[in-house]
């Protein structure tokens, strides 16, 4: 089985970092092709980067397709692209938010989320409520770390990250904590022995998933709303991307 | 007043069709400039066409802060781009989708709404559900005619919207119709005439909404999540995108 | 145009404060009519002075529809008799609860209501969940201060009002306020300018509102809920009321 | 303890029918009080008319403090001036859609309503939100009756009104019915036998809960929104009705 | 009539509690029969303890229509095998947390619940999501007492629960609190005596509420999902309890 | 890895049924253990039934933490006991109706469930309800046909459960069904090539759920309403059954 993982921002060094934690949960049969697009924000942070990173993902997917891949993963937590990629895939696609939540739904009774700046709370609310996760969501804690201040040697972003992980679970009544960045994916076992909780990366969990549904001879359903792109005309710079 | 009415997809005949629903309503201080982006899908019937519409949208967007433009409607009924053109604009961004659903709230006990292609439905519901109609939405009817069925002469499928329209007042229990689709803004008066309740059609709507909140003195508020896009590198074909 | 603004308490101290916020930012060509009920509470704060205040909004409105006005609006924010008025109007009514939450979720990701008597906030609750706004609320901050005192000279009651909006906005993360009051209609550009971000006043929006409502050749739907009262016999003391 | 059932609307007819199923129902120490207001509408058909009767039903609850009236039902389905009232009472005040639809979560899975006109449909879907029962109303049918039609000899509402339990019952999935009306309340029985599933009347309902929270001990709280009303002064026509 | 109030523990010296509080609310002509299951747990604190609780409800229950009750109580706020009690029972069977809640709404604007254990929390928040009651539950507050703490003598596990009781007043905006433990069905006036706000007990309020369905001649629905259970083999050691 | 497959009732023949599905899907390295309780209900068909088939399924996690289970999955539908297992394991448990909804949010725009009988129907809306998958669900079709009834052989149950599978793709808008019964396990493939869309059976995807969570290093959370189960003592026939 061949898994796509995308990371929707063009920064390999966090690439590099998402490929590892998904080659580390990885089964044996199962191949990680981790990816940046070859265009696209190096950093999201904000529905403008997200909207462009969208075009990246797509554009993945679609090469993707003719790569003989079986899944994706979008590896950033607002699941940039997720509805149009999954029109453009055979296979499932999943979310790392996505990934996150519904693991978390499947082990404890209520989830805090941990991410990066404040200015994507909404995103990060908007999210829960779409997959149906309000009675599940104790707080989102919004460390106003920028995405690449957890690249940076040296910095203390990833003490702070842990300390509102261990906050969450202190002070909101929360029994696991969802890492809200693709960055923190090298977070998961080192957070988790911090706080005495389960702490969990939606990379690692979108590969997972993506793992049991090509399993499960599911890919994504093509009778509705996921139904293959119209072939039409896309016209000036974006022809390129027309569905063909 | 300068408002830019933005058609996301770059079929210019229902371009001119939308400009002149706005100049309609438009008050005698305000301007219209209608446009379609210089690049992008030719009509929007899906999430992937969406993802690339929201480019052209944002683009248009970004130009307009520099032509003086006060406000913006986005002229396709699942208000494609509408996050991230509220972080590059100034002024209110108003979508019309939003537009019809706010202003039905305003004056009825529920509406339905009246659209185009079935896979579309769940964008709908989507928004339904995000802007906190679902009380008042009383019937989502896909007509499954495509986008550009509206602008063929002979065709009828005009005379399909207005009977789903009529069948939304006679059977769903709704008290107003929202015209779902650009395409259709040439029928408000029309549809409702003939089917003898208010009949919205959301450019129309946009526009009035959009006067109303620079009358107001209202901008888009930049404390959180609309808050202007950081400065940062975009790669590859992208890069001439990017926040400056 | 004709829009009659109706103060449902009848302090006209407040009723003039209300009109002048009311002509500040109508357009040219509409005439503003400022008034309070011939009858009823001098402010309106709880259920009872609520249900009183209705009668005078329904009369008003009721002359309203004789003198020729086009549209209505209703400027106390537990937008008392709006259903009622709906049924009795032509033309569009638009409480300022309403008009102020709608104005919001058209600019901003979230905003807070700051308001007077604490025994109120389930009326701000109630309406906030009834216009669908739950996810765009981030908190109500009742400053337990009468209506009556924000039209005492001398008295501090701004200035407790324009601290809520600041806490509002940093320790809620809201990114507007909404002024929960009739009486705040001075306040509006004063506080936005204090707190850095949109304050909005709701006889300011719904003025405007009804504008564009007006111009869109919208008035109230009358196939349901909102049709004209059935006429019949009111007997007693409110024999005068029955509609005709 | 004496229990004032008040029938919003003054058609004495349906008052005495209303009293009759109180008393049926009330235990041997109750004394059902059953009034109509002095003054307002004959029947209660949209929102023009709930909020004179309204006022009356204030009206009477405020005699009935003076009465020693113990606790308070307000006998029309769409609860009109109930937290109003509340503000008044010191004893319990139920509305008999409330009674009804409590009444019905404690025996079923799944309650419909029975009622008259289609204009009313609105109200009735309000109730059901404000109450917290959209997960166990199965359906609102509207008979389209109007509320007088109950009392004409010779009529058939109540056939209608029974082969629209009956409907609701084989077709909705309801486990047991709501006579959505008070002229209904002499149709308990007989709609239960003939639909083989239990009918709720709520004037009874309310009874039986009022008597159940006296005996608790339990009034209206007063730390909030049921607090008393403030004394104040009213104008013009009203200024008999100011809280003293 | 006679009632059956079930402790689902099997503590008998809450159960006698519970009885007498029982006896303190019943009509002159109601007989209470409080007992303990023949089996299960001591303590109800966690869903294991509930599922095996919810047994000897069942059995108790199934015992009590031999018996010739009229309807029952499950006197434990998580109200442990309530659904299935109902398939059993003709009569109705009323939850005690189900009754608090249902007394609250009824009285006043919001309320909060006062319980024990934190791990517990989860399951009255279920339950106010099940019952509708979302909009009128102000905060849950677990005092993190072991549910026999409040029958140790010389305990201050009394004092911690009013003290908390107090908080919910005072710091959430609640008009009035549940007392969330069988165990603390002899606080209820006193209570309401110290924080000067109805103190709700759901044990008094359980039964009172089944005095009123039967005094309505309502028993449970057995159209649909509380239809008698249908007959058929139990295997093992669970044979005898095979529906007959 | 060891996933302990729960069939709650005590059918066998459906238990081996339910072991081949799951064995059908497990990875190489899995091992299935897949076992009926050693006592309750033969089918489960209500909440009677099920309150007794938790009791089983929480004494086979019991045993199977003493046999080195890594995860169990509970193949009812109903997912009885489901809270209650998952204090008493380490590892992850999954209820199929759980995982069949779970998949289905990642694979499609929307899910029908087709299952047995009519009085189920509750059940289904409520866990529907519990996972937040209200906006997902496109309708429940209860085909009422007995549970042992898709065991008969020459029966015609299986066509009957295609039929209705069928119509939920063609009339109801939905993209995927759920197999909403553990004895159709058999069915996954046979009704996907018939309906041309996914058909998701719960045991299988359960098993490929535990897998992936086992293969993360989750397991359940211990922090919060999952903690293990309190020591103490259980009286009368439920003794043996006490926490220790």
């Amino acid at each position: 089985m061949k898994i796509k993982v995308i990371n929707p921002n063009t920064t390999w060094s966090m690439t590099e970092k998402i490929g590892a934690a998904a080659r580390a949960v990885a089964s044996p049969g199962t191949e990680i092709v981790a990816v940046s697009p070859s265009m696209g924000p190096v950093s999201i942070e904000g529905f403008h980067d997200e909207a462009f990173a969208a075009i990246g993902v797509i554009d993945e997917v679609r090469k993707g397709e003719a790569e003989g891949c079986d899944g994706y993963v979008i590896a950033c937590f607002g699941d940039p692209g997720l509805a149009a990629a999954r029109e453009v895939a055979s296979g499932p696609v999943v979310g790392i938010a996505e990934a996150a939540m519904h693991a978390a739904s499947l082990i404890g009774t209520g989830f805090s989320i941990v991410s990066m700046l404040e200015r994507s709370r909404m995103t990060m609310e908007h999210l829960v409520q779409a997959y149906g996760m309000e009675h599940r969501c104790r707080s989102i804690r919004m460390t106003d770390i920028p995405v690449l201040g957890l690249e940076e040697e040296g910095s203390n972003a990833q003490a702070h990250v842990i300390e509102a992980c261990r906050q969450a679970i202190e002070e909101d009544h929360a029994d696991c904590v969802l890492l809200g960045c693709g960055g923190m994916s090298d977070l998961m076992r080192r957070v988790s022995a911090e706080i005495g909780a389960p702490a969990i990366d939606g990379v690692s969990a979108g590969v997972k998933f993506v793992e049991a549904l090509v399993g499960l001879g599911l890919g994504t359903a093509k009778r509705q709303g996921f139904a293959r792109p119209l072939v039409k005309e896309y016209t000036g710079a974006l022809a390129g991307f027309a569905p063909t």
